[in-house]
């Protein structure tokens, strides 16, 4: 029975400016994702993780994966059964894709498994339909980002539009945070100054000119600037404006709040990695984290 | 007497999604300005025009090319007499940036002159301080724009911060239109809609890749989105979203006002451009323009 086991990439969304728009792939961190034909009817799920930080819910309904693949075989009208075994690395509800990465996984997977002429538009947009139970709509930033690698921009949802641009090799520090179960949507502001748009859009232009351009300053001060997710985010972690500001001053070329949050992702030059390694453990260590 | 005629090149500023922030140089629309050292002191200022509607400020305080010259030759303490010539080919009003090409046209040529060591950073900064008085405000777009030629991104307006990247050759149709004495800059919303808000980051971004990408359907298709600048100043141009979506359907792949308005500026392939041409002169001739 064939059965190879995935690694489906963690992603960091919004980037800083790029709130819902922006994505990109992290090389070291990743999900294993097995997925095999089974004699038995439906589909079985079975999710290991590392430590009990990782509890995660196995009914179909309320699983990525598993709605990714209900919904799969449904569309193609498929009635055998399936057996998904998903090893978890990325912390769930940290804000680094991995509900997304287990979506996309699962639908890549099973793509492969019956051979099913599916492009990457239409396997983004069926992992994008199981993120509504994670995020409340069907977001693609995460999935596009694990399927596709690299640095991703999202033109439009619907239909599904997307950009994807290779990422210079950035050394990035990610300090997984796991958030209250309490989601930060609601707390994005709604309306915007036009000053602070201006600077949102300058911050977006950079990135996109510095990731194009492997100009690894350039790209760490444009993810520094964020009005939109930033700072809704940031009320979640402990004494963050004051750790990004330290981190800012010893070196760090960038500093942002990854997605949904509370990760945070630096960006630095590879010599000034291990003292901002030390500099967070540190802050968390104070703080009680 | 030392005496070259310089071209200084129209250019559109904010490019669709990028107010204040983004600017082009146009390739066949330029004013041309000479200067001379002359033995009377002061500045005499001599502006030449095709029409009657052309008719610019000579006095030097009120002349963008006059006041920059002024200020430079009072940074450096030249006390020597100086003769600008203006010949305008650039409609002024029209939002295409002719002030901004006479103050750095005079920056330009007075450096060279005078052999002063001044930056590109610094000639910019002196252009946009005479802009003031067309704008209310420093404005570095135009001026930025017309010195580096290609497309500019403003970072940052103090201390002065850009970028500059080539741009594909992009046949445009610029509609030459001027706006009443009436700036349309108060019109502009103060507040956004953060739907709106990341319309516009992607088009921001869309733009960026596809001038990098050389890629025209992409750059089209980005400077279509505006939320700041063109419903503003489409209030002075009659029928300006009639035109824009007949436009549209004639395969046009972008249209958007330039700068402060109210000229037109569309982008097209080569073969539709004399059917673009004809159908603007048609709309503005049964409005009465």
């Amino acid at each position: 029975m064939e059965s190879i086991k995935l690694r489906v990439p963690a992603t960091t969304a919004n980037v800083g400016p790029g709130f819902d728009i922006f994505a990109v792939s992290l090389k070291n961190l990743f999900d294993e994702i097995e997925i095999k034909k089974s004699q038995k009817e439906g589909i079985s799920l079975h999710v290991s993780y590392p430590d009990d930080n990782y509890a995660i819910p196995v009914e179909i309904e309320k699983n990525t994966a598993g709605i990714a693949a209900k919904n799969l075989m449904n569309l193609f009208d498929i009635k055998n059964g399936l057996i998904i075994n998903i090893k978890k690395d990325i912390l769930p509800g940290s804000g680094l894709g991995t509900s997304g990465a287990s979506a996309i996984g699962a639908v890549y997977r099973i793509r492969k498994l019956y051979s099913l002429g599916l492009s990457a538009s239409k396997m983004i947009e069926i992992a994008s339909q199981a993120e509504v139970i994670t995020g409340g709509s069907p977001h693609a930033d995460n999935v596009a980002g694990s399927l596709l690698g690299g640095f991703v921009l999202i033109k439009n949802h619907n239909p599904l539009d997307f950009i994807r641009l290779d990422v210079p090799s950035v050394p990035v520090v990610i300090t997984g945070i796991k958030k209250s179960t309490q989601t930060t949507r609601p707390l994005i502001a709604k309306n915007y100054r036009l000053e602070d748009l201006k600077k949102q859009i300058t911050a977006a232009s950079q990135l996109v000119i510095g990731i194009i351009k492997g100009d690894l300053e350039l790209i760490g001060k444009a993810i520094n600037w964020d009005i939109i997710s930033e700072p809704a985010r940031a009320t979640l972690i402990p004494g963050y404006y004051t750790l990004k500001s330290d981190l800012l001053k010893a070196n760090a070329l960038g500093v942002n709040i990854s997605g949904g949050g509370s990760s945070i992702f630096t960006i630095c030059k590879e010599e000034n990695r291990q003292i901002i390694i030390k500099m967070i453990k540190s802050h968390f260590s104070k703080v009680g984290i």
